[in-house]
């Protein structure tokens, strides 16, 4: 189906085409893949989440690229695509984790949460009055001590995964997990995994500051968002600083 | 009615054509054909209920491809479609389910919640402002002893059978059915069954990692969910493992 | 008025074609003869109502084509269109006749409970956001110690009969009626009546697995569905059993 | 203003075209023409309604085709146009008449009754979301012991009269009450000029089943519908009966 | 602007025409036009309202056809246009006025409750969901000892005048006016004024039948309006009857 | 951006056309344009309003030609474009002045009020369902012992001048104030200004009955207007009068 | 993507493009572009905010032209685009200081405060009914003892910056500013930055008249407005006032 025929059923969320496909949703996920990866992994360790913030400026402060976020003490989430979308989908999950904590007085599971945002996405599939999300995401946390991992994707469908790219060149990215992905990587082999693959896609190499990085290990359930200087370390460490970031 | 004609009256949920029918009704089951496929058999010792989750990624957590689900303790379902959309219907039929066991003290019907659920599918079919559910179900339980096994369609029809599919080759799978089927299989046949008319428009076989496999039994009134290792033992019993998933 | 100018007026319900004419309810009324046939017959002693239940499927529980319908102890319904619109209708009529008992305390009558019923779907040929109900029902009943027999249509239009087909061929089981009724049949000549009027419509004879039959007798004011055994008896009875069905 | 620009301004009541005109509520005064007539004749002891009941059915009961009520027991109704529309007037008439009966202790004037109806359906051609009432109503009866004869049409404007019809052959009735109407009629002689008003426009001559004959004296206040059997007296008293009804 | 290019503005009252025109509240006021006339004239000792009323039925009652309307004991309303739309406004009005009294225990001054009345107008051509009101008003009472004559438009625009008409051949009488009309005239020249004024547009002459006259005087500050006998020897003394009504 | 392009943008409040620019709002503008001419002056002794009323008939009263407003003691409004549409915010600002004298036990500054009419009419240029407000205002008072004088325009934008002119000939008579406004006029020089400036654009002279004339003056704080007598000598002392007003 | 195939998703918010691109927000971002020119400058000592006041009119009050405000004690806020839409963004900004001073007894922070922003913004770019915001502002304060300066799009992103410009000019600018900005400028350098790179796109120079000029100096945390004697003073001392401003 294309062109003339195409555009008769592409202008809502409240429409199936002839052959039962949803077109907003799929335009969604073009948002999605006209954003910079983020790329989770996991390991037996804990979760590793790394994000790619393209900067055009110098004068950008690089923090302020916001695609790496705490969820919860032991949750975090990266986003790709629009970037004012997902902080309505993290504050969506912020207030979610709190309101959990203050009624049940427990943390809730990554799963569970990541199905409250997913559950949240969908009704803006299915719903007229507004337009989906333009987001992914990929949720990283512990849950009673086991590493979790999942994405959401602008249909509101949840999947788990071992290893995961969303956004630009996600193919070429998870094609190098597949050939590169261990399931029982040290949280390191995780980070250098996860950094490599993103070089593997990088015309120029990789720089402190178009990357945020972050981790939540098993032993302290604890979301860990690397300092400037500490992934300068990491990023020397393995070798894949740009030449003109050293 | 066809081409420019049928497109004068599928745009919405709120209009018939000049034959009577709903389109985008229709669309929605297209929407579900396009989804993998579910397979429910009643035998007179319990239903069976089998998923088949085709996964194009190793790197992707089987487990989280959601296709089936506990519904209530003595009732499971199995979708085909739009995995975002059943979730909210399992959500629904969940939360009618506990609100009768706090309201009556009782355990709802099998029919009862099914029918539940489908009269809230048929108003997306009626009212304006959003589409149709463009997922079916497969909703199999004991009720007063008895094993019962439903459909829901996007229509919000109910459908009560003995063996059914629905999704990616029902037609197939439903002729199997019909050839072989017997109302006086034990559960462990009906599992076989199950497994024998989804491996037969399988290509490559199954797999432990591409399906989900649920029991309730008559005698314990329990969902039961098989382990993947269980699931492997039942597919090597029976010599439907795929030869490179062995 | 046709094409061209026809579809010019027939999008929704609330806007008039320039004939005073209102087109989706006419295409709600073709949805209802795309149904299988609903029969209702009132003799002196009670009201006969049978449904055309045609399966495709061996599979297919025939007791879940719900096509019959208890609406309260003296009340019964039968449909003919979409199944999940019949079941709001039915709902409806059930509500409204329990809240008749709670409230005044004593039961609905048989015409008030269809005018109900037909006033609420006239809302839905008025109002927008919604499209018209693509359902026709018989309703029967015993109402002052008299046997009732109303038709309702997606109009909103209720009409009390002696005799009545609605659905598929409709207009020749009407024609066999005006031939073959007599208003003072006894009840057992009521169903035989219906019986031979969808027989005359019926390439291949009528099954058990085919048909709901219920009554609605003066003496007892209660509704009775036919058991299958029943059913079978009846139909042999007559000698209308389909040759591949006895 | 014809076809193309017509058009133009014709789809809902919410828009005048370039001349000032409602197209929705000149269609709507087309539902009315293509139902069968209704009459009203006001005489000094009372007011007569009559009503065309069209049956194309022997199976039918006349007397379920409603085109004559009771709106209060000193009020009459009769309708041309759609039936299920004409309900929800009526039904809103007597709740009005009720309403004013339980707050003021006394009776509506049929004036007021009329007004209050055509104020509620002005609102349906001016308010969007919803099509006008395609029906118009003849009201009849006494107030302060004067008789009193109204109109309501889809525009919601009322009017008073003499001799009346609505629905079709509107023109052909009302040219003979101008010919034949005398304002000091008896109440029989007002039937009589209604019955052969009717007579002139119909091919095949009355019927017993085809007519609703309603009076409400002066004397009495109250609306007194005739007994088929007293129908057929009046018809049969002025030579009046079809020939193949006697 | 004409033709296709006013059609792309003149289809709603939320929306501008490039050249800052509201083409629906034109068209309104074309609707104004097809009604027949209302005319006001002041004069020192009190207001004169009289309103044109074409017949073409002799059946129909004169009186029906409701063109003037006592709004409050001292202020007398005449319109033009759409009946139902004017029993609108009037209704309004009368609300207001009776709120009034009630509040604050005195009357409602004429320029007040005019632009009560146009405030509520204008809401219905700026805000969506209706179309303008079609129907303009002759306000007239006394206020403060002071005759006042409003007009009211479809734009909501209140204006005041010492003579005005509304509807059908307004520009006719508005000339006649401008010819004739004196500040200084005796309340019963302010009658033979108006009289003579739409005599003047009049093919046929006057009828009493044709005609609804009330004057709101400064001594009474009550509004009256003439039987058919009073305005019988009103337009005899003028020798203003038609030939055919004398 | 011209003919068929534009028009794709400019049918409502809620698009921004391809360049950034919101058409409704434009539109409202021409409204304003066609509106006669309204002007302000401020003079370190006070404000003074000055409204041209064009009236093209002498029987209609020039006092209800509404262009000059007393919004509060202190502040007074002038309008140009559509009248009814600047009653509204007369109304809105009379209002907010009023509670905040209630609430806050002191009058509302002009900045202050006029900036809320502005928030007020930006609404309508940013959320559905309704057209901007077709009007624009010149707002003068005193607030702290000084002179303020505001514009408000369709887009709901606050503007302060020494000198202004709105609706039509603004541009003209804009430039006569450039040319001749200066800073420390006294208040009848000012008033002096604002008639001769209007002057300049009137082919035919100003008249008494065709204009509207108001100061607030900085030691009294108070809102007035000139009677027809007093204005009458203003003309006159200026030699101001048109020759067929003297 | 062009023309017609453009035209097909840019008319609202509720709607992506075939490659995920939200029109309705590129365009809103033009109509920023279309606005003069406010820029913003971080330094160790505080923050400076500058606004281009594009005038047309001597007789304008140049502090009219609202393009810098205090939002809060501590912030500032300098707008490009809709002036009208800038003001509905400032209000919700004070609305919220406030508020959270209130509650929680403290200030709000400026990250805090700009995210309140955009996500209010974001929501006018997801849900239909309304266009989004036609404005960007460049927010400056003090947090923590520092500087801290963002901007909001019409998107509802949050940026940080160094030193930027929003409307007319910006990339021009921000080339000036990626040349000569230094992160170790005193408050006062910052200030001649920040003119000099407005000067260099300004073809007559600046002048007093033209500007708004704010700090919020890390010492005092207090937003501080200079007065157009200070603003001369500062161009003087730069040789920056215009040859005819002098």
């Amino acid at each position: 189906m294309q062109g003339q025929q195409q555009q008769a059923y592409d202008r809502g969320t409240t429409i199936f085409s002839p052959d039962g496909r949803l077109y907003q949703v799929e335009y969604a996920r073009e948002a999605v893949k006209r954003g910079s990866a983020s790329i989770g992994v996991r390991t037996p360790d804990g979760v590793v989440l790394l994000a790619d913030k393209q900067s055009h400026s110098p004068l950008l402060e690089p923090s302020s690229v916001e695609k790496l976020h705490k969820a919860d003490d032991h949750v975090g989430m990266a986003s790709a695509g629009h970037v004012a979308d997902a902080r309505q989908l993290i504050d969506f999950a912020r207030r979610q984790a709190q309101v959990n904590r203050l009624r049940f007085g427990e943390v809730m599971g990554v799963e569970t949460l990541t199905k409250t945002v997913t559950d949240f996405i969908q009704r803006y599939t299915q719903v007229g009055g507004a337009r989906p999300f333009g987001v992914a995401l990929v949720v990283g946390g512990i849950e009673n001590g086991e590493p979790r991992l999942f994405e959401t994707d602008p249909s509101g469908t949840p999947y788990e995964w071992e290893a995961l790219a969303i956004g630009e060149s996600r193919d070429d990215i998870q094609d190098y997990f597949e050939e590169h992905y261990e399931p029982d990587l040290s949280l390191d082999d995780g980070i250098e995994l996860a950094l490599r693959a993103l070089a593997s896609v990088s015309d120029d190499g990789l720089t402190t500051a178009g990357l945020d990085l972050a981790t939540i290990a098993v032993d302290t359930e604890q979301y860990y968002q690397y300092s400037p200087d500490e992934l300068d370390d990491v990023l020397a460490e393995h070798g894949l600083l740009a030449a003109d970031d050293e």
